[in-house]
């Protein structure tokens, strides 16, 4: 199988390649990036000297459509352009936001900016692996979801379903390393000020708030805001969103852990904890699982979930090998069988 | 004055060493320990080699009882006993948790221990300066507050007290420096798994939670249980709470910006961001400032309120010798006026 | 093939783990403990957790010795004790530095301890696999080499057999990540005390010294002793050598980079940047490559040459898979052919 | 006293504040910017909020005469273009390297751009207090050296001077936390990148080398080039230079710790450690004090010499101060005598 990259040189274009590489049934890469044609991946990247000698070509459509399978890990914008001139011609991934949103309203809302043109955002499969798979299997157009969306909606959908929580009553306190803000050097990830800092930014005004929405309606037959507030750790990866719901009536510790462990059995990359035991971040450095564990606070009524994940695996590129691996009748874990790196 | 540290080689106690040292109106301090006795401070701690030439002291009450004022940085159980055979003969300060509750069965079932003598809780004045002015000044024998709750409730009171919110609706989303876990090497702490990690423990369990719930009681003539989970950011110092609550009606941004600037208009140390913009912990670090943001989403009506404080100033050291100033005649300020470290 | 590993809760033992789980020719792996017999891995390390379903054993030497391969990754002497047992039943791999040294009074005096006995120094084959690939391919007792040391000698070695400089002349500033300091929690490797923080310990008296430089008199004939000093650095993984010599008349930068190349032109675990570029300890995260760059100063005719690897890696687990697949005729790089994690 | 501060915004700039804002003999401050004129400091660092009212102003050469004394916090050019205008008409303090060199070649060939008049670099007395204290009591234009430079040379003057150590066999490795480079955000002090990773760069072609080779053959009567290896560690603050050098016969140990106590006898901010202690860099956090330690190692008869800073103190704004203290009659040790931050 051939495979694309298109945006190559960001983050989630070199965990692409740190994937794809060493996937057995990828037969070949080629790289793309909208202004270093020409140049030599290890020139960017000099981890990959002597394994990864790919040359970085320019973004054109022809040359696109002559693969496999097409991954997106380019900017807003540029992301639905490519999307519309490639679609039908190749199957595609995009690791963008510009498809995750069915509503052109919401996406010119919490993006600022014109949407895809409506019959794309209809037709792209909301790539939440655990939630979706049989539409998965059969997309042309798979738009991958935000690692934030990720992270929330694979610990909180299974109590939405059953109805052991609303929607409208989650509150999700999120916490991410500084990869997820990307390759770009900035002020707010310089190293001088952020390392030993812990810093709180957007809140309720993230752009992952209207997916989550989205999917939580999809599953809840309800439309409901919910209170999202994402922070910045010193950390390089990992996502922990620590989420609190009051929980419907019945409700127990136990529920829950049957609950989690009805919905995840089939699902690979999902790991529950058991009696109250709660994950970290580390736990899955590298890999593409969301660890999941809650706590059921009997003065309250309420229960504490915490969901983590690697936010450049499960919450990017490996969730997008992950989707791929179903399009094309692979295993499901197919070239994503790794250990955590611990420590 | 002359000033005595018990627990002199653990974080709180160096900490009070830095500010102390400074102080215009300390003459002399002097310093215990109940296993070095004989030692240097900058045996165990190499950067006061030269600044502070001090021998760590066994801990005789007799002796202790020779100075204007007592800084307990003990462990559970040593200052509840402590307390018990110097109050009276001198001014005690206590940063650990024995005296922080009024209720013993509380107490008992949040410590797991036996309680310090009712006389002396009942007579202990908790000092969470900006709240208890007018008590701290004559305390005898002062409870210095936990550094969670120190943040938690610099954020939440004015809110509570006005009726801006209700207190059993609360969710408290904490996170902490490792420093708050005191000098003692530990798996938790190990740099190797600390580093490039983020953790959740004690969910619901934590032993500053009563401590709120009191003082929230206290200030809104309910009970009502809080939920909170504290988390460890591989950071030094610094503590960030997010608080999330749902607002009594009527309540907007510009509200809660006046109410946080009346409420604090005297208190030196709390400084309220403007404009929904919310502080990072780095910006107290090494001062005993509380920082406070906020922000009011139309769509849920919560209130999004953020605390920072640096744990072992005042969180611990710096809100201890605020205290001291109050109860010695001094200026709140005085010995404490730091610009933060930044970066 | 049915691997032992002696010692699988310390980082060396759960880094084995990580790659003979996915190791194509370990057909089973049995993990040993001294202390935690019937625990499950994922006790001791919950990322493993649905991976890796191992219950810990306690240590028999007739249970070992039904293996095909023993790992040792035990505590000095213990290592030595149980070589002495197993040696000849089974073929060993150790992890400990007790059987590095052939002299049995070098070990005496930089160990602080006594030795194992002199035959087994003596048989045991010094696993710097590639200065070493012929001897290792029939070692039926392996003693691995300590993490400075192959970070040093790989980058070293080529100049010192070719003469282009005297090991006499060798000044090594060599730092490391803190989890070549162990799994025991100390206050040296405490997060709050090494965070943001920089230190230097053991200068001239690292027990890696006499390694380097029993293999520097191997490789040139003299004996020279070398100075080096290891600091400790606030990162998990990563060891990087500097390294200082005065070059011998003639060499210059480019005679380098072909000697390097030359040297290591069939070795692939080894890199060798060009043009005076030079290598970040990130480079290779997770990897059991070593990359190495070089800089010759034309004003002072001293050259720079920096090594860096994965401590856990090449400097411990990773070699030791090299090894075993030289020892057992698998190609190579089977198992370990990671691309380094980045960022 | 008067002051103002060119290149407010950056990191020598506002530790600078924060110096100047507690110092009981400055009167008044004023904060100049390029480009940010009408802000408030508190805009561009939150942390000063409520502490420093102070508003930026454009950089007028007459107003700057306006003040006692004028730091100059500006990039390279700058410097030298404000030196020329403002000298003779108010005392300056400049923290760029524009004036530290003597020789205007050496100056163009390291710093690749034209120098600064020489009749400026004549005049400018450099500011390396310890060593020049006489000069800089007189001085008009005051030139504040490089933060590898004080660190490695208040490391090694003492041996030079002696003739313990002769200057040309001085190997010099150095590492700096990331405020080192600046606030300007780019790759290499990206987080993501820099954080559990560890840098080195420019070998032999940093700029503070000639600044060092300059004093080595002023105390030594020598002309001797150094090697020298700047490293870039994962920390905010805090510089290590390791230097190694060949001793002179007879020079012992004993000899060194003597030779140390009597150079520094009158410097306060210098602080030896004996009996082969050695500094970490935390034991300087945030204060002006040099430490320094030394190991003699028999085998070599080299010495390694450790000596430690905080970059943006002693490094820069701190020894900043220190002269301007010396220059205007205070007592050395005037507004600088904070205890390190530790943890």
């Amino acid at each position: 199988m051939k495979a694309a990259i298109v945006g190559a040189t960001g983050y989630g274009g070199i965990e692409l390649i740190r994937l794809l590489h060493s996937h057995p049934d990828i037969e070949s890469m080629t790289v793309f990036s909208s202004s270093q044609e020409g140049k030599q991946m290890a020139e960017s990247y000099p981890h990959v000297t002597g394994i990864v000698e790919l040359t970085l070509k320019d973004i054109e459509p022809e040359r696109l459509k002559e693969h496999d399978v097409v991954f997106l890990s380019t900017p807003p914008g540029v992301s639905a352009e490519l999307s519309a001139t490639l679609n039908g011609g190749v199957r595609i991934i995009d690791l963008s936001g510009d498809l995750r949103l069915k509503n052109a309203d919401t996406y010119r809302h919490w993006y600022g900016r014109e949407s895809a043109p409506d019959a794309l955002l209809q037709e792209a499969v909301y790539g939440l692996t655990e939630w979706h798979r049989e539409e998965v299997r059969t997309a042309g157009l798979l738009s991958n979801p935000g690692c934030y969306a990720t992270t929330v909606l694979t610990g909180i959908l299974p109590l939405i379903q059953k109805q052991a929580a609303e929607a409208g009553d989650l509150i999700i306190d999120a916490k991410s390393g500084t990869t997820g803000a990307g390759r770009s050097p900035s002020a707010m990830t310089h190293f001088s000020e952020m390392n030993d800092n812990l810093k709180i930014y957007k809140v309720n005004e993230h752009k992952h708030t209207p997916e989550m929405e989205q999917e939580l309606t999809r599953f809840s037959g309800k439309e409901a805001p919910v209170t999202f507030s994402p922070h910045l750790v010193p950390m390089t990866r990992g996502i922990m969103a620590t989420m609190y719901v009051p929980l419907s009536p019945g409700w127990q510790q136990k529920d829950l852990e049957n609950l989690f462990e009805q919905c995840y059995r089939n699902s690979p990359f999902v790991r529950i904890r058991k009696d109250g035991a709660l994950p970290f971040t580390k736990e899955v450095y590298g890999t593409n699982y969301c660890d999941i564990g809650f706590t059921v606070d009997e003065r309250t009524g309420r229960a504490t979930i915490v969901s983590v994940i690697d936010n450049l695996m499960k919450g990017a590129s490996g969730q997008a090998v992950q989707n791929m691996n179903l399009m094309f009748g692979f295993p499901e874990t197919r070239g994503l069988d790794y250990i955590p790196m611990y420590p």
